[in-house]
């Protein structure tokens, strides 16, 4: 059984004059965080001070790049190629690294965002890329990403370090995907959500939406700060980790 | 009488599907070049290639960030603040210098571009913004720009290495400033061009506008690829430094 | 005295994910609203959303074009010469002129945002190429601005209707501007915010900050709706205003 | 037999300090333009410009609005939905409708740019947003595209009219799709070329790829600036249609 888990969050996803979220609560929850890079969130005032808040609270600095699609939050599928992914992926990781040199840390991951989370477990010449960029970017920074595809599979066969990320408020399908939210059983109610976030931090079975029993790896939970639902399932899973014995830092 | 003189152009000026400049030219004439960071010019792929090409050229490679305004290509006055400046401008040097790095190079130096320019030259707090920038992407960075205002002032007061660039073609004024394009003598010839680029290198007098004799500091020579005439002043100059006896190196 | 005043509000300024301000409470309490075009916000679902919500509120629907600066939010002034700003005030207001015809609706005014609000006060170039720009856009279309300044002369000097805005909770000086937002006694508390407003719908005499006394001409108030202070004023003020028997409505 | 033939351009892709394409020389070949708004290429002031040359010229002007991807040129699949696709629509054939006015023209009809030209021709209800937003932005527009698909259907179905673009020197399947450019066949050389627009022009069969007769029909021609080739292309497909006693002229 696991000892320690992680619990990651999307932060710094501001964007000029608009904000977005309650970085400061999250902080106080999480073990590292995900920062928006200035292609679907993030202007470059709003990535410094992100880096410096979450460095000075000991959170763990990930790097979080995204398509570039500023009015569509990274959401939407661009068909970008490999070469393209490569060069902003590298882009944008280097970008929000300077910061956290400048403010004296060391950038520990990467994680992608939105849309692109989801085409780099599907395309395996995207997820090459992508590796390819954060290798580039710094040969000891982790990858964060689920637990199935193509993402994986790359990281697995370069031996490259790849921490797997579960959802606590999502519901799972029997091969291990998660539901797609326009279907029956995508989201979990407070409680159940608990219940699952705990038993995958602690390497347990859960119920698929079938019924079936299935244990996906994971090292990170990811949380969310929008609405307090999502701020108070946050804090009750932090607690429960803690009251179960687990230790929650970034892997 | 100086022994070497660098010769520098602004390259990675393309944009996605738009191309600008000669750069293979120019790469065979220079010994250093400012490259765009992606906010007047130059998106990432554009700043992936002319990185590898540069450093296969031989020809040290610095960042040329701008003003964010790429349908103004960064010539257009924006009244950032001294912290946007600050963050805007270590989020461009630190974009570039991840290709820089990941193509097994070093950035050299950096060189603010069009409007930005000029306003470092006017406005102290600016200048102090984009130099804590500078040094927070690279303590041994050094930076290109005039040999007169408020950029050198902050560098010498803190004892940086500043770079005084100066320009074959275009007329000074008896105080050391450029002759303002829109006014008698801003432009000079072909020949006085070569002239005027050869004492400038040899750290001899000029003639200002008015007939004064003057002597601006010159440690590089900025030279254009944007025409014919540009580029064959480029190439002439570089022949008659060398002619000249003097080498043609990156400072 | 005055039988009627315009309340107007700025709406329409969220941008893809990020919201902002209380529209919906807003056009319960305006008679003209000015949308965002795209520039500094509004990306074009949210102006088709805010266009179709005013018109169902029975709120004249003007164009709020900008200096295109995203993350700036359009208040950095931006150096454009008077051919861009025509180009671009036409662009903006065009494009919302589309949501409006497509709505069924009838564009009402135009009124600069942020910086160029600023700028066109004070430059008589963009302000003929602004006034130019609404014209071509549609000349029955109003145009509100300061009270003081090019934007009204250029008005004036065409006999072009002009609408002079002014503001409750913005102190004056004795010229009949605004005091600058970093000096005391820019701002007023709500009471005093309250009796200006009502003093300046009705024509009457206000106090300048240095106590002169001074009676800017006034055809609208700007209310805002960011934070709960100014949304209690603009509704007061609206009831302040029926309470003295002023009609509200667009001019 | 026909009578006449369409020949059509895509103009004004300039953006900025850069330049694409001659369009001088275009707008002396064709009789109708396309021209782009915005989102893929074409800021305000270059809109303006191309607007008033076209109509000087005589030659019919349309609107070619495009996914949003300035860095991409238009040409990468962006996933919008039909919401989002029918609000960039109308904001940007309303924004160049806006410069049309303006100049005492009048805006002629649309053509979907880049891969939204694609995804219109296989997805019902893209192709219904799109006519929905051309409708909306003015009645009698025309709309044209590929003479299979979608977009052709959604019209038809509608009574609206549809004009359908054909190609002279892309090789076409016998299914009257167009051979994909990764494959052999794709395009033709200049004097096949040119058969093949006379004959698509003459309303006449052409040879597919695999040497089956198919007959697409084609009321307007589209050419290209780029190259010498492209352009020389042009010009003598404009000559051959002249000598065969076709009329051409917009539809």
């Amino acid at each position: 059984m696991a000892e320690f888990c992680d619990l990651n969050a999307d932060l710094g996803e501001s964007f000029g004059a608009w904000t977005m979220g309650d970085d400061a609560a999250l902080l106080k929850v999480v073990s590292s965080c995900n920062i928006a890079c200035g292609f679907h969130a993030g202007d470059p005032l709003t990535m410094q001070h992100t880096v410096a808040t979450a460095l000075a609270s000991g959170v763990a600095v990930g790097a979080h790049p995204s398509l570039p699609d500023l009015v569509g939050f990274g959401r939407r599928e661009l068909r970008v190629d490999a070469a393209e992914l490569y060069a902003l992926t590298l882009y944008q990781i280097s970008a929000l690294d300077g910061f956290v040199r400048a403010a004296g840390g060391r950038l520990h991951h990467v994680k992608a965002h939105g849309a692109l989370y989801g085409m780099l477990a599907r395309e395996l010449a995207l997820a090459r890329a992508f590796v390819d960029a954060v290798v580039a970017a710094g040969p000891d920074l982790q990858i964060y990403g689920p637990d199935q595809g193509a993402l994986r599979r790359v990281c697995v066969d370069s031996s490259r370090r790849y921490v797997c990320e579960g959802f606590a408020d999502r519901g799972y399908q029997a091969n291990g995907q998660l539901v797609p939210r326009s279907q029956p059983g995508a989201l979990l109610e407070l409680d159940a959500a608990r219940a699952q976030g705990l038993a995958l931090a602690r390497a347990q079975a859960i119920a698929a939406v079938d019924g079936t029993q299935i244990r996906p790896a994971v090292q990170t939970l990811c949380v969310h700060g929008d609405g307090p639902h999502a701020l108070a399932l946050a804090s009750q899973l932090r607690a429960d980790l803690l009251a179960a014995g687990l230790g929650i830092r970034a892997p």
